[in-house]
């Protein structure tokens, strides 16, 4: 028996929230290069308590930066999620922008559904997808669904959830630095080890590549914990909030223009 | 591009901890029988608080049922898990045994490394895995960690992490009945909308064939919760330890000798 792996994915463009919307828009206007000489952009800002007002808001910024396709998927319950009509708008973008809010809010709405289904089917015949916040978050399979801040980590510091699953070995945060999410990141790659923590600052991206290869787009930094490399943790010993020892799991701090490779496995579906 | 499925699984065969090691060892029996007429067994004690004793336990149970070849993986560390002899030992299995304890101390030493991943290649090459208690949760890919009992769902209920990864859409836990856990697999299946809860009772096991068909060995229960028909929960909205709203997802309750078909879906390494 074999297992194939599949040949072909996008470009995925994790954004730490808090992206310029008023200036150069350099994140946004690189979402929008990357789609290509006809971008063609779908918006889905389900994660938004306002969903509404911040669908509208994206769809006006990418048509000021010369976007003539825009549309907003505006998805009310997991029955028009599943609705092949729903699906079927994806079917002629060549990028999708989702907004940020509340991630869980978002995958309670799609993932398991056939529009989830067909952002990664899309995804995996190698369309853009961006994501803001908790639509950064949103696109791993093991996804932060919320936690507390610190630099330490502890067994109870993060809720995991399943998210869109995009990267299957990717588990991203965002508002990285500012909102001290250090701690809940190294969590996150102690209750999954081998996976590979992503902790993306406000206002910066990390430009992710079919082939692994990624550098950060933006003014703050993108922090790597490499948790293929763990070598120990007693996170089964610790209890509630007792500190945690994570050994082995190299850290990478990148900054705007800064390249990194995170190999191939990223962005395998299952990795064996 | 195509997405090329594997083509085969082995068994997996879920025990809901607690079964019968001195009477007629029903489930255990099963086991064994699943292993064909030459059973080679290995025993993985490593979620146990004493593994050496566990581990002989169990090979000396296997043995009294007539396995000529059982041998027991003792797991000192991530890097001993990470060997490539410690993985070769499963080349000539056709069963592995995954016993109770902690399912967070057996990940914690084996996810993620060449072990984890050869259990996973091997039950694909169409060997039987079978884990109880903490080994049944081990074999999802999103594994409950740990939670508070209760008949009711809310949302800190319970703790996922990743787990062995044998059943891309199954969350499993154990000890259904007897500690109360309906809360916590309905808690998990919201957090994971479009997978499939099963809740399996001490002495009770659920034998699951590769496509997809199952049926209950043992005397307790197999609750399954079908979240593929989520219509929708309130996850992203109740707070801490409110209770949820969790609707449309079909309960089912199997006995001994009922079968079930889970779908083909189950066994999908990634579900598109």
């Amino acid at each position: 028996m074999k297992f194939v792996q599949p040949l072909s994915r996008g470009v995925l463009l994790p954004i730490g929230g808090a992206e310029d919307k008023t200036g150069q828009r350099l994140i946004l206007r690189h979402f929008v290069e990357l789609c290509g000489e006809s971008p063609r952009i779908a918006v889905i800002p389900t994660a938004s308590a306002f969903a509404l007002d911040t669908g509208d808001h994206y769809c006006r910024i990418f048509t000021d930066l010369g976007v003539r396709s825009v549309e907003c998927l505006h998805i009310d319950d997991r029955q028009h999620a599943d609705q092949t009509a729903t699906a079927a708008r994806l079917e002629q973008v060549n990028g999708i922008f989702i907004s940020g809010g509340d991630q869980l809010k978002l995958t309670s709405l799609i993932v398991g559904t056939r529009l989830g289904a067909a952002i990664r089917r899309r995804w995996h015949e190698g369309i853009v997808v961006a994501g803001t916040s908790a639509g950064a978050s949103a696109m791993s399979r093991q996804m932060i669904a919320f936690g507390r801040s610190g630099a330490q980590p502890s067994q109870r510091m993060v809720q995991l959830a399943s998210g869109l699953g995009l990267a299957d070995n990717l588990i991203i945060d965002q508002h990285f630095t500012q909102r001290q999410r250090m701690g809940r990141l190294l969590t996150a790659v102690a209750l999954n080890p081998g996976m590979i923590g992503v902790g993306i600052d406000e206002n910066t991206a990390l430009d992710i590549h079919p082939d692994g290869c990624c550098h950060v787009v933006g003014v703050g930094t993108v922090t790597i914990i490499d948790g293929r490399q763990l070598e120990y943790t007693n996170i089964h010993r610790a209890k509630r909030h007792d500190p945690l020892t994570v050994t082995g799991a190299p850290v990478t701090l990148l900054t705007c223009g800064a390249q990194h490779y995170l190999s191939a496995d990223v962005h395998q579906s299952t990795t064996y």
